[in-house]
């Protein structure tokens, strides 16, 4: 429950520039399960201390989220600020191969922000690190005098072996993406249309999935946008069977994902357009914009998809992780050895589409 | 040398909004050393992957500088900024006893920050890597819509029996601190009035150091503050031969270290004001404006100093590493078993003055 520091009036009036930085840290702690075994020290000293997994390498990725730049509060709910910030870094470990292990959470707020705003942040983030198996060792709180900052810096392990990088494709190997594509884009596109991201429950501890079967497409879209699943146990699976020659996540569309593999592992790849698993519902919202579904979906970013490459003597096994993953895997291309990347559509091959541009 | 990516104006004229995220990147790649044999993945992957230390343990923390909280650009010269940021995460491992390994650097940049100014944060950021021997293996930028955030996460290791953290003070014990206090205080307060911080070599990539012979006593309060130099050395030598049985650094000023380190412990302590290692150059400062220095330098924040917690036959071990780190300490007080934190000051006790507050 949280904590009644900080002055006598109700959570609902309250802001976060009613309670102490001790205060906040202390609400944070409350939602927290008790510490694993490998946690020497937590929050409360200096840094954290942790004992590493044995014979694991440490991986370890940054992704901060903005207000403004990476979301907008008028249509994303604070339990969705929370996730989608751990949500982008559990993604970029499970590109890796990663098994998620820790998370640090720096937070910048605005003195404005609302303290029931802050607890449903942190209870959006709790919930997933919950749901992953992340613990949350340590962090930071500050004032901003701008924008909402959530910067998250998560670690995972991985054998040596067993680390996917976007450097080894080959020509010949199968590229494969993972669940669907365009949701996140189109989802965005309706909530800044005004679609509220379907109900209140989405502002609570327990979010809605992207699965929920409650919710109608458009709501699923929006949903989906506001709490990406990042693809966990599929990174880890096909790691552990050593399936994928390269892999990256999606945050930036598959169409820069596509780019990046081929130029880390030195080779071109060609897309199939008529393969690519376009959400039906992502499709209908592009189409009824006018806009073309195809570039839609492969220029749009914040898809938590994984982009995998596999070789030839490996499909089977590959295919076996994806399985007993849960999440179903589309082949839409193959490396090629000549450094171009292109779509193929209707018998015609043209450049493929970019994706998301943080600068210019 | 920076890359010239991004357009044919010259650096002077643009901004970073002129470059694309990738080229950044680049311009950051460029000043780094090679990579230790350690790092298996660096930057430019979806997360870094390396070797954990063998037979230590892994030491976490995160801290954000954020501009019109904890820097002002108009008189923090961007090799500075940079630099702060660094130090005081190293500052953080150094309390805990940790020799530092590797920094993570999360980057949130208003379009309109000049590019000169980028490439001297980074400049800042990466002597003091440089300089105590930590590589940046990865990190993340954005754009900002208001402030310039400065996030880094840095880790270290340490050897489990030489952890120090705020928890294990006794009473009986005495209390150390490294170095002077005050002189960031002071030196901020004289930036305030309009003092600029030494002279353009603050700006280039080998910034002076606090004992730098050619400065004037204001610029080297000015200087100090602006590049605070983390007792890295010193926490490890501590750790190393177990001579403290607390430790913590004075980021918020020594009266918030000390009630830290009591509540941590379980313990009280009493701080004898004569013998408090005020900068003398500071406490003019203090004194010229009408201000007492002891509050001053007790309640200031930003000294990057140490206060450790030292058992009675440990004193000699103690004395002796801080010798071989080459920083002077100095005794303060006592810890005691009455759970108050009292100031001694001309024979009268009374409540140690606080230190600062990030909220309220």
């Amino acid at each position: 429950m949280p904590s009644d520091a900080g002055g006598g009036r109700a959570v609902a009036e309250r802001t976060v520039a009613d309670l102490s930085e001790r205060d906040l840290v202390a609400r944070i702690q409350e939602r927290l399960p008790s510490p694993p075994p490998w946690l020497v020290v937590g929050i409360g000293d200096d840094a954290a201390v942790v004992e590493p997994a044995r014979n694991r390498l440490d991986v370890l990725t940054v992704d901060a989220i903005v207000e403004g730049v990476h979301f907008d509060r008028r249509f994303t709910p604070p339990a969705a600020i929370g996730h989608r910030a751990l949500a982008v870094n559990l993604s970029d470990l499970a590109a890796m191969g990663a098994a998620p292990r820790l998370a640090l959470v720096s937070l910048a707020l605005p003195e404005r922000l609302p303290l029931a705003d802050f607890d449903a942040l942190i209870g959006g983030l709790v919930a997933l690190a919950a749901r992953e198996r992340v613990h949350v060792v340590g962090g930071n709180l500050t004032r901003s005098p701008g924008p909402l900052v959530v910067d998250i810096t998560a670690t995972g392990t991985v054998k040596r072996r067993g680390v996917l990088t976007r450097a080894g494709a080959r020509p010949g190997d199968a590229l494969y993406v993972s669940g669907t594509i365009g949701a996140a884009a189109a989802g965005l596109l309706l909530l800044r249309d005004g679609l509220l991201p379907a109900d209140s429950r989405l502002s609570d501890d327990s979010p809605l999935t992207d699965a929920d079967s409650r919710l109608t497409d458009d709501s699923r879209l929006a949903t989906g946008y506001c709490f990406p699943s990042p693809r966990v146990r599929l990174g880890v699976l096909v790691s552990r069977n050593r399936a994928a020659t390269a892999c990256m996540d999606l945050s930036d569309g598959l169409g820069d994902a596509v780019r990046q593999v081929a130029e880390g592992s030195g080779v071109g790849a060609v897309v199939d357009a008529g393969t690519l698993p376009i959400d039906p519902a992502a499709r209908r919202v592009f189409e009824s914009r006018g806009a073309d579904a195809v570039n839609a979906a492969v220029g749009g970013g914040d898809d938590y998809e994984l982009l995998l490459a596999v070789g030839p003597r490996r499909r089977r096994a590959f295919e076996a992780a994806a399985r007993l993953s849960g999440v179903p895997v589309t082949r839409i291309g193959t490396c090629t050895p000549e450094r171009v990347v292109r779509l193929r559509r209707d018998a015609v091959e043209a450049e493929l589409p970019r994706g998301y541009q943080h600068f210019r």
